[in-house]
């Protein structure tokens, strides 16, 4: 048992107060195993549903307001995702944005990095039903690694 | 960060090859984090596809010959069982054998003991279309606590 258990970490965060518990679980998980830890924010195309928006992409579904809402999201998750990466003390290189379907996004990046272990969240009381519970399941259903499902409290509704 | 992250770990095994993965990282969980880990090992009702048979009853579809065979499923699981409580140092009282459907056992087991991590297989290709993988996804509808979903390689078939 020489080798660590995982040594790449990646962690899928939404921005919603409901990811406390998975954050927290991803910084155990970090000093327990001293592995690498990755942030990945997914932000789902403009208008949601379209899995694939080619860059330029001028149809009816994306006019050039989606594609500038589009831009707008990925700013603001920029921001976050570097605020929370300075309070987790991850390095700027480890904080990723991406745009597309969270599920298939988070295996994709999971494979590109090599992370062995992917953090997620999962709803409590309706298990997979929500917008996270989603993405998880997505996860779920072709996994390049281990997947940790960390529950989390339903959201104040 | 003084609390442990997980105290009770739960372990559901079937006892193909492809569990030699998932029983490998319990081992690395329970070494990492001191806690204790209990073994589960959930027999179907016999026949399949019936999620509540009560003791004793003698309907068309649960003769006394399928009775006598869920029982007999039930020593030879309780057996293997016991054989990998002893390979893994895990005491008597910790090695569970249930019959039920395995995803609901699962999380029922779980609540009983207040484990806080349940640990389950999943196939890797084909995500959980194998047996493992409906189990996995039954727990992780309704989950009672964080779940470690082990990628597991196909099975050879």
């Amino acid at each position: 048992m020489d080798t660590p258990i995982y040594k790449q970490l990646l962690l899928a965060v939404d921005f919603e107060n409901t990811s406390e518990p998975v954050i927290e679980r991803a910084l155990r998980m970090r000093a327990l195993t001293n592995a690498r830890l990755f942030l990945l924010h997914v932000v789902e195309h403009v208008p949601p549903g379209i899995d694939f928006m080619p860059v330029g992409y001028a149809g009816d579904l994306a006019a050039s307001g989606d594609l500038a809402l589009e831009e707008e999201l990925l700013g603001l998750a920029r921001g976050e995702l570097d605020a929370l990466g300075e309070r987790l003390d991850v390095p700027e290189a480890d904080r990723l944005v991406r745009v597309g379907s969270p599920g298939h996004m988070i295996d994709e990046v999971a494979a590109e990095l090599g992370a062995d272990l992917i953090i997620v969240g999962s709803h409590g009381r309706h298990g997979f039903k929500g917008l996270f519970g989603s993405t998880a399941r997505a996860v779920l259903r072709h996994p390049v690694c281990d997947v940790l499902c960390v529950r989390m409290e339903e959201p104040a509704s």
